[in-house]
């Protein structure tokens, strides 16, 4: 089903309403999840609503956070997200380094005490607007073992990085720093495929191609896969997520961050608060002036696109690329949402009693 | 052979003291060559002084460099660093950060017109040694091709964060952002070895397990080795570096970058100056008090090495462990040196004119 932004928006809205968010907090909210049905980012946009409802109903989620700035210097601050949702706890830490940017060069904010917090993309995209470097990140549920383990201790932990170009769409390096998304291992499950093999091990930390293998005490493997490919360094980048969105803010971290699903309950002796996020801002004229760095930008994804091809039916992909002829494509034609989302959303709309999706 | 640690050091000044370093550049480009060789990173210490010392002769080092800020505010900075030893050019810029963080909270400093670094985790650990937390990354020579790619795009572009931790070692994520580093390889060719599939890739695209690869016109691969496995992520963590060193610095990048070795001529129609770094620090207090940081650093390491272990007799590794317990090791008994170093750097010391290694 093709749904129409607007639409889409709309109805998101009203959820985060009824809900109990105030308006502004419920467009942003709503925002955030759209950018990622926009962009093609289909597994982080009202595909999760039904999860954020969950979690409000367990209490989990607070729909009127205090969000406050908790410890800070002049280009450095923690934040407390009150248990708020991260969808309008990010943006609101993301500001405050906008802010400390433009005043001083750079800015950088640790958060605890907050949730999913969406892609990380629409955070990092708030520094490119202003012609500044974007960074976020955010820690997760466990689901990932460290190389050599068979635990689940991290979560996909993605990191972000934005970077304005000049005549081409910025470079918007977006990824979970496990092998694959928990998200691939799902619709494989939906449609009876295997996975390949460095994807997900069994409990006892065998290789496995079976998509449920990660329901059934698996875990996911960082990025490399294997020790010989460099899974440590997976774990490695893995572990500096974890420590800047916990460690540093005082949120929970490793095993400890609470889970996103609602049927599992958090950690009865949590390290921190509630799950943690890292977010930054540099400003590009803080180095050079912003037309030098965007013309050299624009060089430097002219070079990587002509780079030269091993088949020539499929070219080198800028990152941030595919994400932005999503949008595009779907501003004009609409959002395509899978059956069994729509009616996850049409039953979400009758509990609320707001008006169906359609 | 083994050789003490100030047997080494005391040569490898010497070395750079007839290159024409200041008595304080020599002390300190010896510093960070010998740190490599104590934390056990063979590949990045005294091995690599014949390599600079041809970049010399080449007139490509300058070993009286005029290290100078080109561009500021009061968090970030651009450094131009006139051709020197990235060596002594990195900890300059270095100072600058820890400087500005002490003042502001954290400081960022882009690099241009540099050469070959050294272990990155030297410059990262100077922030850690003030309670800050370390951030370093450099552009290389040309060897890694993106996904989809058989062209030398990119270097081996490492990335590294350091964090402080209390009763433990810091937690040192130091790590190339491809699947393997080129040092690898070389052991296989020394010792007629093939190496991993998913390591490198033949001039035409196909995997190949042949160590000598490389030397025929092939290329390394990013981390995650394909697509399906990640690759696009390694690629894009390589992008990021390059970006950060390179195109915001005003330094080369991508395919432009000058190699490292003396026998190959940089690019006739550069895009910038030299390579490229990228250094930072933020303060741990300008977040939360630093011993409520270093007790929880202390808590998610052995969280982490208790992790449920696949192997009984392999644990979970915590990133920059194994090089803690080199150094120590190292500080201590000596350091071993491959007699085919030993030799490059004997012949070194007959040409140079100054003392042999033994």
């Amino acid at each position: 089903m093709i749904v129409i932004e607007e639409t889409l928006r709309t109805f998101t809205q009203n959820i985060f309403l009824k809900m109990g968010c105030s308006e502004a907090h419920a467009k942003l909210a709503a925002d955030v999840l759209l950018l990622a049905d926009l962009r093609g980012v289909d597994s982080h946009g009202v595909a999760r609503l039904t999860g954020y409802v969950r979690l409000w109903e367990k209490k989990r989620i607070n729909p009127n956070p205090d969000i406050k700035i908790v410890h800070e210097t002049p280009t450095t601050a923690t934040i407390d997200g009150d248990a708020g949702l991260g969808l309008v706890v990010a943006p609101f830490a993301m500001q405050v380094a906008l802010q400390k940017a433009g005043q001083y060069g750079s800015g950088w904010v640790a958060i605890r005490n907050s949730n999913h917090f969406g892609i990380a993309g629409y955070h990092a995209l708030m520094a490119v607007e202003k012609d500044m470097i974007g960074y976020a990140m955010t820690n997760a549920s466990p689901l990932v073992a460290p190389t050599f383990s068979n635990e689940r201790m991290l979560g996909t932990n993605p990191m972000c990085y934005a970077f304005p170009a000049g005549k081409y769409p910025p470079v918007i390096v977006d990824m979970a720093t496990s092998a694959a998304a928990n998200g691939k291992l799902e619709i494989a499950q939906r449609s009876g495929q295997q996975v390949p093999e460095g994807w997900v091990q069994d409990k006892r930390g065998n290789y496995t191609t079976d998509p449920h293998a990660l329901k059934s005490g698996g875990s996911l493997l960082p990025l490399g896969s294997d020790r010989e490919h460099g899974s440590h360094k997976g774990f490695g980048l893995s572990a500096t997520v974890d420590i800047l969105s916990g460690v540093l803010s005082g949120a929970n971290y490793g095993p400890w961050v609470p889970p996103f699903v609602a049927f599992l309950e958090p950690s009865s002796n949590p390290v921190g608060v509630g799950i943690g996020h890292f977010v930054g801002a540099m400003r590009v004229d803080g180095f050079r002036p912003v037309e030098d760095f965007k013309s050299n930008m624009d060089i430097w994804i002219e070079r990587f696109k002509s780079a030269s091809a091993i088949d020539a039916s499929q070219k080198v992909v800028i990152p941030g690329e595919p994400e932005y002829e999503a949008y595009h494509e779907r501003k004009k034609n609409g959002i395509p949402i899978v059956d069994a989302v729509v009616n996850d959303l049409n039953e979400l709309a009758v509990k609320l009693g707001v008006p169906q999706l359609i």
